[in-house]
């Protein structure tokens, strides 16, 4: 695989204190062409699931060759592994406490490695930061021309971490899920795909059912409800979505994750 | 007129969530040397008016041949278009539903397309995100060296979505505006502008009355008032702007957008 | 000194307004190949000593040669200077209100000059966006290869305004220092350093005192601690942080900036 020099950049470090621009400048300094993009530092803290959708959800879009950075790392410092993964040809560099869970579920692993190559890592290590410390001198230089063999020992997907991920009941006329996910503008995502909907035909589906109120039909777009009205979808990434034509379906219904969710059809 | 390879985003799709980031990767997906730069994804939700202000105070102090990308879209997936517009030697693509108005008031537009041209589009086109599936490959093929003329036919003017912007009242002795916006500071943005002041001798306005409160004159910088004290003042993009020095006025005066204010001279 | 097209940017601009966006363009338009990295815009607003820590944790991430614009500048428009320092081989601009304190402070500052060239201002100034106006294109071109004696005549470290930092109190059994600031994550850095901790034995520390809660012990990892536990550690900035294992330390002592902390030693 061809890297580029493109580094993308998800964590949980927010955007009040100085750790993104620390782990820019790590880049930079292992790396000056690197072209670092972020994609989202908003992942919950130490929302590790959070941090597997993000990241699952978006480096399809980007270029083959591009490197992701994933940093949501509560286990830092101590005996957790870091990985380095191929996977339909980007690179993934994350700590092994299952923000990979999804690759590993749905994707063709082509390589995977242990990063322990200390002669990657920066002078200085803190005990408290190795996005900045040891993860970004690695993805910098594989954003170079350094090969994935370089930084460490093979390791096998059986050996790492995998989250458990709450899945849909899908049984003959009746599918029952939940919010796995409320966005910036309160549209909550389910986690049934349209892949689950499709198990009965789409004209079937009689009726979405959350928190007592029921929505009677899939909507194509927001507008196909008048605005301030409650609807069903399915969103940008192919899940199931409840939404508000020009509102905030969260705060419309006042709820969030875990929420049951129930399709019925006919 | 030669385009740059400078891309900036306008959204109010906020940094929570992977939408940016998904338009990034789709950005350098259709232009990998395409420089893409954060202009504000602040703009609160589905506020059209917020975000023609934005662009429209932001623009010219980008190089010439930049192209801006705006997405504020609640009526994604209905019948809306989708523009592609020239004015000032920059490049515009937005939703028409009212974003380019200032544009369409205060600009000469060179040209201006309607984006319906399915052979620049992603392969697969979502409903509810036309940012990323439509505008982002046009954007970025234009921020390379496609012709805008290749985005699709021509539009008029008068066919696009203007939008009613509150004007202030003015007359011989009295000016009626509102405020418009506040920023980060709490600084209040009035929609009163240096040119409407011009209309009677800066040395004449005897007071600018907000919520009952009198400010005496015009200040100069935010250190013309002592700490803690409110103030009026001409702001960086010719707005009158009600202040307060080391402090923030929409706390101190419990006010916001809509709120009158009143310039009298003698 | 050989600078590098890396412009780096620390204010208190936030991300909701276009305020970062117009500084952004400005640096672009003064030099089109510019690398602007975001570092850090969350610095609370007019808070000069969190702006003073934040670039003096960071910039030596970066590559030597990096242009560092800081920009907490409630005085703009006033009489106040605006300065640009070389030291450690990166480059700083930034109003002479504090910002670089720690610099003078700390490290070897190899030239000091008032930017006051107003040849390379835009053409336009306000009287509230000296960032734009003047720091931005002065900071484009200094990272092009315009060198520093070009921007204004030189100036002395003891003709620039310093901050009064809070110093912790060492005595031969006890440090007492105070909480500096509250990170995302909630962890609390103290003013107490690494080296002032090695003013007596790593192993005598015998127990840190916050809001009347014991800590008895130095941990080297948050995961030191089980979840949910109180524990103290040199963060990777080398000061000493009071956090809890995956969770939120300020919210858990219901305390901030400003704190009381005490280390006591055998």
């Amino acid at each position: 695989m061809q890297t580029a020099d493109i580094i993308t950049l998800t964590t949980d470090f927010g955007l009040e204190d100085p750790f993104v621009g620390q782990l820019k400048g790590a880049l930079l300094s292992s790396n000056r062409s690197a072209r670092i993009i972020d994609l989202c530092h908003a992942v919950p803290p130490h929302d590790i699931l959070a941090g597997a959708l993000t990241i699952h959800s978006s480096y399809n879009f980007y270029p083959e060759g591009t490197v992701h950075l994933i940093i949501v790392d509560p286990g830092v410092g101590s005996k957790r592994h870091i990985l380095a993964a191929e996977a339909d040809d980007h690179l993934f560099i994350a700590p092994d406490n299952g923000l990979l869970t999804l690759f590993f579920q749905h994707n063709t692993i082509r390589a995977l490695y242990r990063i322990e190559n200390p002669a990657l890592f920066s002078a200085d290590i803190s005990n408290t930061f190795h996005g900045r410390d040891i993860m970004a001198p690695v993805a910098a230089k594989l954003a170079g021309d350094m090969g994935l063999d370089q930084v460490g020992p093979p390791a096998t997907i059986e050996s790492c971490i995998h989250l458990d991920l709450p899945k849909p009941l899908v049984s003959s006329r009746k599918i029952v899920g939940q919010i796995l996910q409320v966005d910036h503008f309160g549209n909550m995502r389910t986690n049934i795909t349209r892949a689950e909907l499709h198990t009965f035909p789409f004209s079937a589906v009689s009726e979405i059912r959350i928190k007592g109120v029921r929505i009677t039909s899939l909507a194509r777009t927001y507008t196909d409800a008048p605005a301030g009205r409650l609807l069903a979808l399915i969103d940008s990434a192919g899940y199931l979505e409840i939404a508000v034509n020009r509102g905030n379906a969260a705060q419309f219904l006042n709820c969030g994750a875990g929420e049951p969710v129930t399709v019925l059809c006919r």
